[in-house]
């Protein structure tokens, strides 16, 4: 039993958004995402998987399809298969979210 | 763009633990589990399904496999598929988990 405390996966990059890995199987991904201010998750857009972000610290600016708006703490939001998504730290705090993928991403 | 706020949909059920859906496809499920002390989820099975267990309030006792263990928040711990898992809130404070399977699991 593989307990993982959030905690100790909470690390930023300097030079661009981290993602950290949390658990992960064949259908999904579950990764804790660390963005400094002024980092940010360029949108794209996945076919065939959503994508869940929960935002548990800081604000966020999320943009799902063609909407964009700020998350902070305590709120979520998911992107369905092919809709356009990514999201920015605009500051001043830090950014932490919890990602869920489903199904597993294709290797890059 | 549909933002859900955590906080919302943090119900519990006084007769038996309580899991209210956050969202959803075919793909997978994400849910808050909110746990009454006293109250638990039986041990179970999924075939071809992952679970992942978050503890974002209080502090519960899971079992994954054959082993068991006391989570509090800012833990998470993930079931595989065909791994017996089930959580139980001792007490004395209420448990509130963020839960991920994917797929979705099969309608009961």
């Amino acid at each position: 039993m593989k307990i993982v405390q959030l905690e100790e996966l909470r690390h930023f990059d300097p030079a661009k958004m981290r993602k950290n890995n949390i658990f992960e199987s064949p259908r999904f991904a579950c990764d804790l995402y660390c963005l400094e201010p002024g980092q940010s998750q360029i949108p794209h857009t996945h076919e065939g998987l959503d994508k869940v972000y929960v935002v548990l610290e800081g604000e966020g600016t999320f943009r799902v399809g063609s909407d964009e708006s700020a998350l902070e703490a305590g709120e979520a939001v998911m992107a369905e298969a092919g809709e356009v998504h990514g999201v920015a730290n605009e500051g001043p705090d830090r950014l932490v979210c919890l990602v869920f993928l489903a199904p597993h991403p294709a290797p890059s």
